[in-house]
């Protein structure tokens, strides 16, 4: 069996092209940019906890880099640099090999650097460090929410809960929306773009990685307002799957990866073109309001209140 | 059960001193030193792996920290920051309060703010990111080693590897001495002092974690020297132990985060005098050679070759 260092030098020693020193040594140098805040984030993915086991080894490694790269666009930030920390149950190259394609190719995708990690033996857990940078004092917060602010959300959230409901056998999709569904749970495009471009435009930014309303929950604690949710307005459920299972995804399903922020009324306009120009529909799904309760109403078309279990994902609720 | 969310407010959201923004947002925010490089290493310590089932949580907080500031002392940074993604079977108070409050130990005693994180639920994996600053350009690395050079060591080799025999019970050591040794294996002093004045100073660094000699061997592989090590100006082993495997931690046991480095030969005073300054035995054990072969020869007291098996820790080797 190969060893550590091997590992490390076959698999994820490739040239870095933003790197002082990549990885080889006991760490890695980096030559942030002037004018710059440094932004990072740390994301573990465990086997049987956010991953079937017998993932796709590909679709893993771009995912746990795309988890964590939307973290960044959550911030408004540019990615830079990322680190990898593995337990692997074996040094298995039929895995490695695929693992670091898929890794890789995200990282191409964004513009990434793999400036280092570290490999060891262990159940299969993956952890990842993202770095990314952003003009000082421009990054997106979930502290900056303010009564009155829109609330938007990107793409089509719950999607990837529906793609894990097929894979668990819960519900039969038809053959077209299961492959959108699985794309979107097996290999996220995390919001990048988007994120850069909220900056100076949006007030308070997270991205739907728990489930929607959970995360506004989050919003909603930190900036100290309450919302209101017009579920009409949000995407269409899919034809041809369940409504009531459709809805629960859209609302509290986890691993979506869109980006949900908030934004001044008079900034409509800009949003929307905003979702023109990265053919990406943006959709204005709610209201912040003035009330320190974070209390979170769902409204229907009519404006009457809606009740539904609004919890997200908590690995240890 | 207490949340996710509620357990890394309860246990990891401490104030930072450091951070523009802190635990709580998708990302920490950091303002980076002008002038200065960034030094990162990630470092994955799973249970059954890098420490025993059953170990103390207060030791295990502060060793999962110092590890890592042990690689940036490696490279001469200053720490700053750190990010701790935890993996845990379940969310016990009694296991969580005592584990942060030796990260947090660590954390003060060497000026790091923890500015973020992740905790999950899973089979018992610790993975912690720290960052440091260094002047740009002084960084410590492996790869700058010259034939010619001293080969340093810093304190005492070896007793971590003597303490993890003595709790698995494959010796017995008099009882100060096994006292020294399980606090070298339970709570390492990371030469983050050390590191920092060896800059401009030492020619090369790595710190050992895998075994002198397997680190060594990481030195001369990326400098392209080879070296030959005086066995007998090691530090004399300790006393009360079969010298057979006191040699043996010394030369290949892992977990001791002293710091191993080369210096040319005109600056001999000045790393002894930098030693009585820290209080911190520094052994003169060896020199490097002009070979591209990484040979590593072990020399006696009267220049003749020892043989010993030179394998450090490797987890797939």
């Amino acid at each position: 069996m190969p060893s550590e260092f091997e590992l490390i030098s076959r698999f994820f020693s490739r040239p870095t092209r933003q790197a002082v020193l990549g990885p080889g040594d006991d760490c890695a140098l980096l030559a942030p940019s002037a004018g710059m805040h440094l932004v990072i984030t740390t994301d573990m993915l465990v086997e049987g906890t956010h991953f079937l086991p017998g993932t796709d080894p590909w679709q893993l490694g771009w995912k746990v880099l795309a988890v964590s790269l939307s973290d960044l666009a959550a911030m408004g930030a540019e990615p830079r640099w990322a680190l990898l920390a593995a337990s692997l149950p074996e040094a298995c190259e039929a895995w490695l090999a695929p693992f670091a394609e898929g890794l890789f190719s995200c990282a191409g995708r964004y513009g990434v650097d793999l400036v280092g990690g570290d490999t060891t033996r262990g159940p299969l857990n993956l952890s990842l460090t993202a770095l990314g940078e952003v003009p000082a004092g421009t990054a997106l917060r979930r502290d900056r929410a303010l009564p009155g602010d829109d609330l938007w959300v990107s793409g089509q959230p719950g999607l990837a809960a529906l793609g894990l409901a097929q894979l668990q056998g819960r519900t039969k999709l038809p053959a077209a929306l299961a492959e959108r569904c699985l794309a979107a749970l097996q290999q996220p495009l995390p919001r990048v773009e988007l994120g850069r471009l909220l900056r100076g435009l949006a007030s308070a930014a997270i991205d739907v990685s728990d489930g929607l309303l959970a995360d506004l929950g989050h919003i909603l604690e930190r900036s100290a307002v309450a919302a209101e949710v017009f579920v009409a307005q949000l995407p269409a459920l899919p034809a041809g799957v369940d409504p009531v299972l459709a809805r629960q995804c859209q609302l509290a399903g986890g691993d979506d990866y869109e980006l949900l922020f908030s934004a001044c009324p008079e900034t409509r306009n800009e949003v929307v073109e905003l979702g023109k120009q990265l053919d990406l529909p943006l959709w204005r799904c709610g209201r912040l309001t003035a009330s320190d309760s974070h209390r979170l109403a769902l409204l229907d078309a009519n404006g009457r209140e809606l009740t539904i279990n609004r919890k997200g994902f908590d690995h240890f609720g």
